[in-house]
């Protein structure tokens, strides 16, 4: 492995950890209002065709890397979701 | 181009363009509360080395989406910081 798979590799893996400290952060204040939906819909999409990709591929790292990382963004989503969910009903604002 | 490169383009293109809807919200509200600092210097660093990694490939398309996921993950960045030193100087809460 040359230095340019490590550099792949720290990238893939600082990438597949990255949306933890914002589903911390989610589950502890509950509060989404400043995060984007969208974002998180094109992110999620992105990761999860990664991670097909890598099944296509057979490749572990990336089936790793993207597992992780769609679960984090789909808890992201959930939470963004059932907020905006919540204050249409009016029981938040 | 078979349709496994075709998924990973797409993947690739939807990931380069994800943090936009974010960067928009941010310089329309100002407000970043709810976004975690921690996940923006992770997933930054992370675009960072993917760029690297496409210019020591060379590769044009790895260059493209991450050059600008990595100015997006900045302007985010940036807003999140200044909100916080100026929440520190007691200028907002």
């Amino acid at each position: 492995m040359d230095y340019v798979d490590i550099i792949g590799l720290t990238a893939a893996a600082m990438g597949g950890i990255s949306l933890f400290p914002q589903v911390l952060k989610v589950l502890k204040t509950k509060s989404t209002k400043d995060i984007s939906r969208e974002m998180f819909l094109l992110l999620g999409g992105s990761i999860f065709l990664w991670l097909v990709y890598g099944i296509l591929l057979n490749n572990f790292p990336i089936i790793v890397a993207n597992f992780f990382g769609f679960i984090q963004a789909l808890v992201i989503l959930f939470f963004k979701i059932e907020n905006q969910l919540k204050k249409r009903r009016g029981l938040t604002k």
